[in-house]
């Protein structure tokens, strides 16, 4: 079904805030924008804005569309902000120079802190756990593009230490494709901690690296993993990697030294659900 | 090996073009450097820049290298070119904002055009091969890590449509890590004919799609293979589909539409080289 065009933001659109109905928060002061470069608070790009509205958990602000993204969003979604309609270049003006928005951003505030024991026990039974673990990995896009595999493959929580990891918007968020608002992210203190954790709920810690001793698919037949992934830079930290139970490496050639880490991460996670 | 701390360059490196030697083609007049955003013709990033000065069909002019890249980089590489030592900073401002050089820039002509006829006859037997088709795909992000995992999987080349394929340079480089210095990266004025070249040869080919009639493993048991991937946008295009034999699928869950063509492209090959 084509969604209807949504009328002008405005005055002349009371009706997105019922009456009764508390203002929603926002994150910068009511009617004024952004100023360019403070764009820690927006997530930008169709699908990315499109999730984080369908999420009842995301608490967001304004909506800055282009018309035909606001038509291609459709007004149930959009009911629950306050949309100002603008053109390309003005979206772009308030977002790092690049930014790929498809005519869509919103202001949203991170999503609440979640629990890694609370996300295990409520996570479904069936098919094998998996808990991916990024150690340092602090590229958004890589980060951002693992959020969305991680996703597409049922993956139960990705764990990041908190100090290290990209801010939950902009390019993360965009690179995530909406998978930031459908797989809990999980910033904790410690990562070997986490991984103590996860060890005493039963999963197998798997380190994945180019010197593992046997290959993913070697290293993990069946039951619950925890793929520990490292940055591309400097791989995993030594106390980290001491915290698993194996490592393992997926099998390439001569001629390149080691693949991007979301498409190792990509092609670990489709080993694991074969 | 610790590479040897390289001496200073300038005047005092008379070595580095030896007497009777052309000086190497330049890419900028003499003696000055590019302007800021004039980066057309700079490779950055260490992997990258390293790769390129390995390859003898490389034509580059100079390397724009801090004290460490330099170090790193090693005598032996940078013999043939001219270094210009240069901080951090300054390297930055010659390059896109955000670009993660590493210390390291180069003048780097775009390699000679290649035959995908020659490339194929020329490819050693004895594993089956396997071409990559890119339809569209203009992220040089993208482009480049599929260049690499490419590599890493010892694919024969990477064919993509000169009108529409992203710079042979700058971040699609950076991405590459080295792989478009690597692996036949071939820009052809016609993908559909280029299709028909590799079916006349014996590839078996797949167009990789979310709508798919197979999976990537069933659709291609053995042979060679030419395995078409479009861009995430648009997917793709209908007569460069209907050029395929079959069209499969990565098998992912309900919660994403689709993966990222990068990592959707590494999970392919990882099946295809099983």
């Amino acid at each position: 079904m084509r969604p209807k065009t949504p009328r002008k933001p405005g005055k002349d659109r009371p009706h997105h805030r019922p009456a009764g109905k508390p203002a929603p928060q926002k994150t910068a002061p009511a009617g004024r924008l952004p100023k360019p470069g403070r764009s820690e608070n927006l997530i930008y790009g169709l699908h990315a804005v499109q999730a984080a509205l369908a999420n009842p958990r995301r608490k967001v602000g304004r909506a800055l569309l282009t018309p035909r993204a606001a038509e291609t969003i459709g007004e149930r979604l959009l009911a629950r902000v306050r949309v100002e309609t603008m053109d390309p270049d003005a979206i772009g003006k308030l977002l790092p120079p690049g930014a790929v928005h498809q005519g869509a951003a919103l202001e949203a505030q991170p999503l609440p802190p979640l629990d890694l024991g609370e996300v295990i026990e409520k996570a479904p039974q069936g098919k094998r756990r998996i808990v991916l673990v990024l150690d340092q990995i602090s590229d958004p896009h890589n980060v951002g593009a693992i959020l969305r595999t991680a996703a597409a493959f049922g993956v139960t929580a990705v764990v990041v230490q908190d100090r290290n990891a990209p801010p939950q918007s902009g390019a993360l968020a965009k690179a995530a494709s909406g998978a930031l608002d459908i797989i809990p992210y999980i910033e904790v203190v410690n990562i070997a901690r986490a991984l103590d954790q996860l060890s005493e709920r039963g999963f197998w810690r798997i380190a994945l690296a180019g010197d593992g001793e046997q290959t993913i698919a070697e290293a993990a037949p069946s039951g619950d993993v925890a793929l520990v992934l490292g940055s591309e830079g400097s791989g995993i930290r030594r106390l980290v990697r001491e915290h698993c139970e194996a490592a393992a490496f997926i099998p390439i050639g001569q001629e390149m030294e080691s693949l991007n880490v979301s498409n190792a991460a990509a092609i670990a996670l489709y080993e694991l659900r074969r």
